[in-house]
């Protein structure tokens, strides 16, 4: 059941797991059956991108049937029962924020969008630099540029969930943040911020 | 390209990865569509487990085609193309390990049935206890149980990736392990273990 309350809209929201998160999950059909892949990935002037080797099931499968989904998860804490002081083992949950992307995926075969995309890949994941900007003209990239598949999925669908107590009355939620706070490991405190937040 | 030496068969790490890892995301085909969702689940005698609501997007599209497939990933450290002691951006990449379950998933209407799942996945996500153990004929479960649907994913098909630089002479596995332990994150340390067991 899709409750309405943990759905997002706001970009921000969106952008801010997309950049977050350093992989995401891509689904495929491959012979009639659903196949899925984990892939690092960036958000590129408005389309996801991901790269690799041209050959594979991965590419072979895309030949075959472009449509995709791509799921994106910021797991928060495991929210253990005892949190809501009850013996039952019900409300025992895990908060999490995820999008969802639906789309058909295209191979980008410029080679200056290619590099484009690969340096926004290396900034997103590499932020700190370290490394020669990318470009199809300079000899220590123009073969690896070539030798690489960058595939575009241009979203034609975009959903956003954030699971983090918001159908809990105010009591509820004080309580699980007092806990969180307690335990207090880096995931509990990024859980406690989600939850001053929604 | 799947490089052969990332393929790992031994039931003891598959297991591994599936034991540690709180989530993952179960791939279907909705309408002819790639649809996919994140869930927690427990593997629980040579089956994968999930639980959710008895309405909803998940369960119209199982009943529709019950082909599934189920991807857990454990990250592992973002290893810089700088760790190479190169200014090309080529080396950077992003360690991890992934289990790829494909089966079908069938609904489980036992009451009994339903219980052990519901226990099973209790030790798994909350081991430190502190609940009253599941069960139909305590007052307090009943009408939980009859109201949550478990699906049970039994795999027709198992592999598993690890990747932590099996690929690299020695001499760079040496220099980017010196270099994960100077950085020195949980991740880091964890990755290191890997990287020394594979």
């Amino acid at each position: 059941m899709r409750r309405e309350e943990f759905n997002i809209e706001d970009e921000k929201s969106i952008d801010n797991i997309l950049n977050e998160c350093e992989y995401g999950t891509l689904s495929l059909i491959s012979d009639n059956k659903p196949y899925c892949v984990a892939l690092n990935f960036v958000k590129y002037k408005d389309s996801i991108y991901f790269h690799g080797a041209k050959e594979g099931k991965k590419i072979e499968t895309i030949k075959q049937n472009s449509l995709a989904s791509f799921l994106v998860v910021k797991p928060y804490s495991i929210i253990p029962s005892y949190f809501s002081d009850t013996l039952a083992a019900c409300p025992a949950t895990q908060f999490f924020a995820s999008v969802f992307i639906e789309g058909k995926i295209d191979f980008v075969e410029d080679l200056n969008k290619k590099s484009d995309v690969l340096n926004a890949l290396m900034e997103k994941l590499q932020s700190d630099g370290g490394y020669e900007k990318i470009a199809y003209d300079k000899p220590m990239y123009t073969k690896m540029i070539e030798k690489t598949a960058i595939l575009e999925l241009k979203p034609t669908n975009v959903s956003c969930k954030i699971k983090v107590g918001q159908n809990l009355p105010q009591s509820k939620k004080d309580n699980i943040m007092k806990k969180l706070h307690e335990r207090g490991t880096v995931q509990d405190n990024q859980t406690i911020e989600q939850m001053n937040t929604h």
